[in-house]
């Protein structure tokens, strides 16, 4: 596995790569992560896994320095799944003048679920995959559907925006009790990781009565929300809504999402589950 | 030459196409245009030039619906130029929602100069030269310097979003008397024809002025302004700027660029001169 900082030098071995596929991260790898590298591998000749903590996607107070930096074992692991390449781009080369001038504006859709409590977030997230894009050139690319509205707003852009780019979702990696793998887990006591679960068995929940046909989604939110910060956590959001969109939900909608963000403690956990008839 | 108006298409034809040059247009082509081609050609293997008037780009009651469409007589000059790939979009596949979700947002550049009396203009060209470089693929691409801060604007996106793209800018191609290579021009009448080179001349004459060494520029400035005003131009500026960045110039810089946009009757022209010392 070849470890790669440079643009230039990333950009020269790309010309000779066949179809590539790539997996940009923020690091601090997990099976979740791994998921994603073993589908990259089954469909290109070569893969690339770029890791690099976008400081353009964490607002005032969020968790950018803390957030964990773990390069030589990131490293060992994607060595062992057979990547190709490890890009872990320079800051100072992908930001030059520290602040980015041009950025990729999404649409409305940025400041609701969790853009209303990230705000700039989405912003900082298509403007970073879209440089990293035009750095490597992948042919495909992919999202774990952990970050559901990220996945969504990454398909949407490269379709709105025409980018040479195949995106492929890939489903939530979950610990043995439910919990979503997230790099953020790391941040719980095992106190809270006792009760993250609760998180992901509500929106199970959701979902079950959703297929046996419940059609009043403000109430299964309200449920869950009740019970979950009867259990200390605050709650940003539970909603349901439309998979495709991500729009707000009428009665009788075929295609569906529960997505939820919540706090317990310092950390803010996210999940979703789909509900496809 | 092949004509393609699918994007599927084109970006078929690109795969097999070795080092690819881009000339995008608005069509109604001039002289100027094809000293674009010409470069264009001189510097790969195949010429891709697109003709698309980008409605994007347009301001409410600015002349979109006017705009010449002269499609029969652009593609036989094209032909005659050497051009491999005409592509000429469709504008539906291009805009399939109309309206265009994800743009480009250039810093506060883009609210100067032209973009004070255009706003949005910088948006639109941005966001669409994007879209163009993400379905064309070229490795390089030809613009104009008569259009001075659309180069700059394009020239800054690519460099900051590492748009993999190289950006060829190309003198301004010129009347005998002066004025400067515009679609726009066909709109002036024959009087207005013979005023419009006053323009190139007074931005000639502050050249002038700088290279023998004067440093008032607001008052190069205001002679300017004033003797086009006396003769019944309505100018929206006359500015010495930095060449390099567009920001204010200040006394004793020594890349300067000249630029003025000034409107005769209904039609708003545009011109610059560099003065690089």
């Amino acid at each position: 596995m070849e470890v790669i900082r440079n643009i230039a030098e990333l950009r020269a071995w790309r010309r000779q790569a066949g179809k590539v596929a790539f997996v940009p991260t923020m690091g601090n790898l997990h099976e979740g992560h791994l998921a994603l590298v073993k589908e990259a591998r089954q469909r290109a000749d070569k893969v690339v896994v770029s890791i690099f903590v976008n400081r353009l996607q964490f607002g005032q107070g969020e968790d950018f320095d803390a957030y964990p930096r773990t390069f030589d074992a990131d490293s060992a692991k994607l060595r062992d799944a057979g990547v190709d390449v490890l890009f872990f781009p320079i800051e100072q080369e992908l930001y030059p003048r520290i602040r980015q001038d041009f950025n990729v504006e999404p649409p409305h859709i940025q400041n609701e679920l969790c853009g209303a409590f990230r705000p700039g977030h989405f912003r900082g997230v298509a403007t970073v995959v879209t440089k990293l894009f035009n750095i490597v050139q992948p042919d495909l690319a992919c999202f774990g559907k952990k970050d559901y509205q990220q996945l969504h707003v990454i398909k949407a852009m490269v379709d709105d925006l025409n980018q040479p780019v195949e995106v492929v979702p890939v489903d939530t990696g979950r610990a043995e009790d439910g919990l979503a793998l997230s790099s953020r887990n790391g941040y719980l006591s095992a106190e809270e990781r006792a009760e993250a679960p609760r998180l992901y068995r509500h929106l199970a929940a959701i979902r079950d009565r959703l297929l046996a046909g419940e059609q009043d989604y403000a109430s299964l939110e309200a449920a869950a929300r009740q019970d979950l910060e009867a259990h200390g956590w605050r709650v940003d959001y539970v909603e349901v809504r439309q998979a495709d969109t991500l729009e707000i939900a009428h009665a009788g909608e075929k295609r569906l999402v529960v997505l939820a963000a919540a706090r317990l403690g310092k950390t803010r956990l996210i999940d979703n589950v789909e509900v496809l008839r």
